[in-house]
């Protein structure tokens, strides 16, 4: 059994975020035509074309390191989506569905926030400095969609739904 | 059929998080028993009793709209906690433990902020004051923590891994 290493655990965990945006990018349309104002269809719509370029950004990783990029099957994202899934059945045609969509998407936003903060500290622990740029460009797009949903959230969206 | 307002939804929301949190606090002493270094299991120690509070400012909450406090299945921190797991199963005496835990936490925290920071916002529209107080203080230990984490993340646990 070989000792595993830090890169060892970049290496899944990039798999890991691989199959979540993947599964983001598959969600983003259904969200989209939930949304009941015309501004949180936009942000969302905004963001599944910045999720492809996400996507492409992992697959230069992945080449980076010299692996495949492939996917496993990430238990987090599926649970963070289930529960936009259970709100987009059970709000729908409600006054607060869009309320619950972005609270939906802002914990999905969380997630990757988190992962990506994660694998841009390890990528610089492992002096892949092309990697570290590639991590934060989406990291920073994924803070700046999270503004905006706080935005939308903060605007009339819930107060339409109080 | 009623129409669902913000007001079911900060309901259902809040038994999500209640029902997360004490999750999170059968996790904790695992992933404290896991950590290998000292300054990492103090950490997790740190804010299970933290947690504990948490919970308990929940049911304060609960009692402030005169529902019974309840949890409701939450298939996102279930998702985020199995990952959890497999870190611990996979990485058991292997020198990137820690780091793997790190994320592991930060994951949970980010899930944290994210349901706390919508929760806040709709107590204010809601103009429940005193729910907005309760939400903001364990908001702000939940970024304090996912502080910590990170400059934990920053120092020799990921370096020993790498």
């Amino acid at each position: 059994m070989s000792d595993k290493t830090l890169n060892d655990l970049f290496l899944d965990t990039l798999k890991d975020i691989y199959y979540a945006e993947k599964q983001i990018y598959r969600a983003l349309p259904k969200m989209a035509k939930a949304a009941q104002s015309d501004q949180l269809r936009a942000a969302f719509e905004k963001h599944h074309d910045e999720t492809e370029d996400q996507i492409e950004r992992l697959e230069q990783i992945f080449e980076l390191t010299g692996k495949a990029a492939r996917g496993k099957k990430c238990d987090a994202i599926e649970g963070i989506l289930d529960e936009g899934k259970e709100i987009m059945e059970e709000y729908e045609g409600m006054p607060a569905m869009d309320a619950g969509l972005l609270a939906a998407a802002q914990a999905v936003e969380h997630y990757e926030i988190s992962r990506y903060g994660t694998l841009k500290a390890w990528a610089g622990k492992l002096n892949m400095n092309d990697a570290v740029k590639l991590l934060d460009a989406t990291l920073s797009e994924e803070k700046k969609t999270d503004d905006t949903l706080s935005k939308i959230a903060a605007s009339a969206v819930n107060a339409e739904a109080a």
